[in-house]
């Protein structure tokens, strides 16, 4: 039953990340920095408590990425995934809950969007910020010349300041699992652009698990 | 006399999350990443200044918690729980003298309540984010797979960011002992509310101290 | 010319406090946060750059506090309290500078004052803050319970917010020569109160050398 | 091949530095706390991702300062200075890219420029800045009394308050290769005073080499 207490972690790990940095940005109605290090340490703190357990994920780019680098076993992805997506959803639930119990609009759930920019560019951002994202989890995770002991700290810090450069363009998700839980409960375009939010950040993962080979990442 | 100690730095502890974290409220007059940051790095900096000497709990629900999983002695606990309270009420004490000496209202002290949604919901909150809360607490800190280094400023960073998402809704407490201080000088609904920050952080700690076992955390 | 080194250290380290403090109030214009964080964490990195040479005091009442507890030999102190206060009059020489080619107001320098409450008052705030800010130090410290590793960010942080709790009462000093600094040259009465900011913290400093010991800080 | 991973290390942090940093401003449109931390913390995660293949100057006057001292072979450092100004140079043209499609100016990247003081003040102001920076650089990577586990952390943090505290003087550079990037895109005043942003970061650091010595960083 080992392999279900990593599923449970990503599952925790994945609910941490939505519920906290959803919750800033609808509930705590934090500035720009409060967003973006709401996001980013949700990820820190998981990976201290969780990460030992799963690896800490909590994202099916990062997976997908680890996946690629043959870091985990392929039998492991799928679950990993699930357990993923359904933290999203179910923290996702629990903000809807917390919204609509102060009578906030329920409509706004800290979903990711686009409206200024096209689909093309959208794309273009997402993976841009997924990619350098990955380069930074995979050269700190790095046997080779990583630092295992600061990596969920450093790993956490980079999701919360390219969060803050892509907040007004994209939202800033870099993470399928954390724009799926959202679009469920809202609906409209957050549904209608998932699939900027599911394939880009797949694809910036890819070409950083082969770029960051380029830095011997995986010597 | 080492047991006294022990008391001692919880009080202590205790006191700094109170004094730094209302004293941001009502005299720092900072925002919601100042005051979540306020309460939560209290904890961090007890945690490596007085977690040395008596584990560095700073609330009666991560007592509870410690007990239930077998991580103390029951003697201990008692001790504990006061030291914990005494130093929120000495730390409210010493706010109010600031508070009343610079003109300020002295019935704003940074107590918790909540006016926009009802009891049963604030229960839910106040269970969430200290079930959420403990969970990190026992993963971090568990022989089986935490790290002790970090787990101090893990801790901190979790309480800011729960803080802040539950900050509107309940003011965010997560704590029996942190409501208690400000409200014996308050009075009001936060005594008449008291009861769900009592009881409803404890629940939440019952409730992770068996669900992280099946994360291992006790291995 | 080694204690040369640990006086020129002390020097740089109280240069970095006031430097980056003031100059966060007077030239950045930072909101609360952004000021005790800059007084905070200008020790943290000082402690982990210039530390390892003195000790890292950069305050008159922490150099106190070590004396009385015979963790520094005393014919270095008379050197490290005057490589203090000269870092501190120079980092306020140098903000001057700046403020003056900005055209900003020469007599606002991040002096250290009161207004709202009275001499007695101001004396009691900066000598409680001082003392728990000496508890920290001594404590997380202590080589029988402390953390040498993590223990110059956790002094920083307990600086930033015991400065976010007094700012808006006595600008929040807890260092001698931190106040000395701005109030050379902006006379007023930030000179004529200077007197509270050099007792104050010492007093406090002199009572937490002794009641540390208690947890047993000098074990 | 080697040399080339340590120049594409280069050239990812330095990246990272701007693009964070300038996004940061232009699109996050963050506070002056959120600005310095971005650009800081940039340099933070680099240093602990990238840092162990190269080194982690990500600044043409820190290799200038490590070459002075031999930590560095000379061979390498055009390299680095290449990889450095190149990274910049593609962050901008990420950054212009992303303004652009938002319909934002795109005469506001992030450049770093000059209003308010003249030439003379603004080459005083950044190669003070700079020689602080790399005060701390140099001690806090010292093999005699630093500390190689914090030392990108303390790094990126005494860069964020540094900047901090030049941002209303001369936007805060302290890197030439920073400042190259978004000038190259806007033009005017940003190129005609780039020679302020060239020479006095390298004045600064050449004299912090020195100077470090004093303090034994070489011992």
């Amino acid at each position: 039953m080992a392999f279900m207490r990593k599923y449970f972690a990503e599952f925790l790990g994945t609910f941490m990340l939505v519920f906290l940095g959803t919750g800033a940005v609808v509930i705590g109605k934090g500035d720009v920095l409060t967003i973006g290090l709401a996001f980013g340490l949700a990820i820190t703190v998981s990976a201290y408590a969780f990460g030992g357990i799963s690896g800490g994920h909590f994202n099916p780019a990062v997976t997908t990425a680890m996946l690629i680098n043959r870091r985990m076993e392929m039998r492991d992805a799928l679950g990993y995934i699930i357990g993923q997506i359904l933290g999203a959803i179910v923290a996702s639930a629990a903000i809807r809950s917390f919204v609509s119990a102060a009578g906030l609009a329920t409509n706004s759930l800290g979903q990711t969007d686009f409206s200024k920019i096209n689909s093309g560019m959208a794309f273009f951002v997402e993976a841009l910020v997924t990619f350098i994202f990955l380069m930074v989890i995979l050269n700190v995770t790095s046997a080779a010349h990583g630092n295992s002991d600061f990596a969920g700290l450093i790993i956490g810090v980079t999701l919360a300041f390219l969060i803050i450069v892509a907040l007004n363009l994209t939202g800033g998700s870099l993470n399928p699992a954390r724009s799926i839980g959202p679009a469920i409960f809202v609906g409209g375009t957050a549904v209608s652009h998932l699939w900027v939010y599911i394939l880009a950040p797949e694809v910036g993962a890819v070409l950083a698990a082969y770029c960051s080979r380029l830095l011997g990442s995986e010597d």
